[in-house]
């Protein structure tokens, strides 16, 4: 046989086997999404065929429902009823309403959760309240190294305020790093970029050994997997909404406060919503018992209502299937993408095993600006971390396995047509 | 005549005054309504005409036109677009974008306003940054002793985490009391419960001359009458938008931050939207140059777009022409109580002076909670603040003269049919 032909046979070989291998995955994408049991809740979302949406992990997709019920909350709650809305419906208690039907989804009973401010902000009531909690003589506060910024930019802030000072650490050591000179740690449950689960378990016992408390950051694990903040006897928690809750862009955090450490909770940014009789608006500051402590301004109805309707989607929704859906579509999109993706140009950097793994796949590129811009033209939706990391989340309630297929494999037509060394655009 | 007859013809003769005094007062709204340059605002607003909407200075009214732009910002920019909307629909700049509308309203000129988080919040960022810029060795905060509660309440805990004493002070006596000691006063320029117009201009004047900074509440005077921050000196100043901004249920605020001290504003939350590079994602905090250092985290964008939809009534209005209504309103409402008011069952607690007026008419009554619960039953909307006002605020883009003396009438029903000495609710 002449090289031109053994050249030729080969590259028909390689193609039907390629062929054969998208077959092989389309259909069982097929027979997976046929066995999914949350398939259902996706009508419940706004999406279009021609887009994989992979960035609900940064903002989640919006319930079909809720431009309706906004409708009714802008036209007729603030347009007709105006001010008497704050009572008649039902805007004053809005915190602490949306606040429980979070506590479900994270494993907080009831009293524990509030809705309002940033995330930023929550991070700074939470970490402030869990310095002065922890007394005198702790003036180290841990922080999760890898963590998202502005956790670190505001705990440095809270420490500077009370007089703490920050020590940065890998989660992993933080179990071992905790002692008496320890006031709290402060530990993002997944990290936002690699997609690691930390042990909220083992550091959040590591540390009430050590007498400190536990702060966790839940912005990319609620919703896509079980928390347990009391089973695990969490001190304090902060999340947002928009992700994995779909609140909508922007939407109000929460903070979790357990019981135990309510009547102490003393918050940095004590509002008129905190005071146990906001209405008699008194000259002297007598704080709430229970979670609407943690409450601190007027709170931001239009948003909250928006992420209160949202929540609707989780009627009936158990956070175990949840995250069985959540760890076989990850663990099928990364079989597609070793299936498909031309050799060495993506490496995941998110954990293979289940137990350190959350709900996104990220996988170092060194072209992934120029990749991630063109998988989005191609109707593909994930987001870069600068400088190379593409970064796919799965939202189980409204991600499929065909989803997860078609990503991988329009992932590397990407990677076929952007060339190795492609300048960042 | 008999004394019965007499009685008789007294009683004809009070109503035939009662009734040429409401024909006259009736006949001069006309009048001022048919002159009045802003009447043709009235109609950009969801209004009904069963109600007169006085509480204006609580939540604004609906303009008309919002609706339509939340239902695309919410089923296109959310729904749609999603993540893309960030940058595309410029969800990003929206604080700073909506700061520069806001900022012409309260005379600042660019750069110096950004929107985002409740009132407290910002009250403990430029407090906290009125602290440290004041520099060492001064260590009280005076404090507007009849300030809305909740700056006092967060004032109380940015001074404790800064290591300041509160000074609570009738803002009166405050240019004579701002000293060496003095690092800054917060101050609103008008009174929530009275109306009464603090003196801007004179005592940031002295509060610069004592060397400390004046940071200023504007919930209360912000689209009402003209602020002057930069004409007058002003260091910092917070406000909301929800009231004669009318942006919807909690709104987000703003903070003015005077361009000469945002070199050295030093934020004590410096979360990520604040940092020099937001999406490099640094360990490292630096803050961004101009007022986008006041930014927080993600804001919050369905209320923020509600708000700048919100501000488009401003265009073309002038703050002086709502000024001059605003005073005229509330004269021709004072007159009417008093023409129509039975003899000594309220008395104004608003100043009579146009330099120490709001854009409110407080009214002492002893029967207030009963008073106003009746009179929103008869479409007269104001609002009680315990235990003895009852608060009319004139928005003068949306209430008329019409409006003002229908008010007064019902009033003085409601007042003929509510005995004195009722028990309060």
């Amino acid at each position: 046989m002449s090289d031109l032909l053994k050249g030729r046979l080969k590259d028909q070989l390689k193609d039907r086997l390629k062929g054969r291998r998208e077959e092989h995955l389309e259909a069982r994408a097929r027979d997976l999404d046929t066995a999914d049991g949350l398939a259902g809740h996706r009508e419940k979302f706004a999406l279009d065929a021609d887009t994989v949406y992979l960035d609900g992990n940064s903002l989640g997709a919006l319930p079909a429902h809720v431009p309706a019920r906004m409708a009714d909350v802008i036209t007729r709650e603030w347009g007709e009823l105006r001010i008497r809305s704050w009572d008649e419906s039902g805007w004053w208690t809005a915190p602490e309403r949306i606040g429980e039907r979070i506590a479900p989804i994270v494993g907080a009973g009831p009293g524990q959760v509030v809705v309002g401010d940033s995330t930023s902000v929550n991070v700074f009531k939470a970490l402030v309240a869990a310095a002065r909690l922890a007394g005198d003589g702790r003036d180290e506060i841990l922080v999760d190294a890898s963590t998202f910024p502005t956790d670190g930019y505001i705990a440095e802030s809270a420490a500077r305020m009370t007089g703490h000072r920050i020590v940065p650490l890998d989660p992993a050591a933080m179990a071992e790093a905790a002692g008496p000179r320890t006031a709290a740690a402060l530990v993002n449950h997944v990290d936002y970029r690699s997609g690691r689960l930390h042990d909220l378990p083992g550091i959040t016992a590591a540390l009430r050994a050590a007498g400190a408390l536990a702060v966790w950051d839940l912005c990319h694990s609620a919703g896509a997997l079980p928390v347990g903040l009391d089973a695990h006897g969490v001190d304090l928690a902060v999340g947002c909404t928009y992700k994995y809750l779909n609140g909508g862009p922007g939407s109000p955090a929460y903070l979790y406060v357990a019981e135990r450490h309510q009547a102490a909770f003393d918050s940095p940014l004590p509002g008129w919503n905190s005071h146990a009789d906001p209405f008699a608006m008194t000259p002297g500051y007598e704080a709430a018992a229970g979670a609407v402590r943690g409450r601190v301004g007027t709170p931001d109805i239009l948003s909250m209502l928006a992420l209160e309707a949202a929540l609707d989607v989780w009627d009936g929704v158990a956070v175990e299937d949840v995250r069985a859906k959540s760890l076989a579509l990850t663990d099928f999109f990364l079989e597609c993408v070793r299936a498909y993706a031309p050799e060495g140009r993506v490496a995941s950097v998110t954990p293979e095993a289940h137990g350190e793994r959350g709900s996104q796949v990220a996988l170092r590129c060194a072209e992934a600006p120029a990749v991630m811009a063109e998988l989005i033209r191609r109707g593909v939706v994930g987001d870069l971390r600068r400088p190379d990391v593409l970064r796919f989340g799965f939202t189980p309630l409204y991600v499929g396995f065909a989803d997860a297929e078609r990503a991988a494999r329009v992932l590397a037509e990407v990677l076929a047509d952007v060339p190795a060394g492609a300048p960042a655009e």
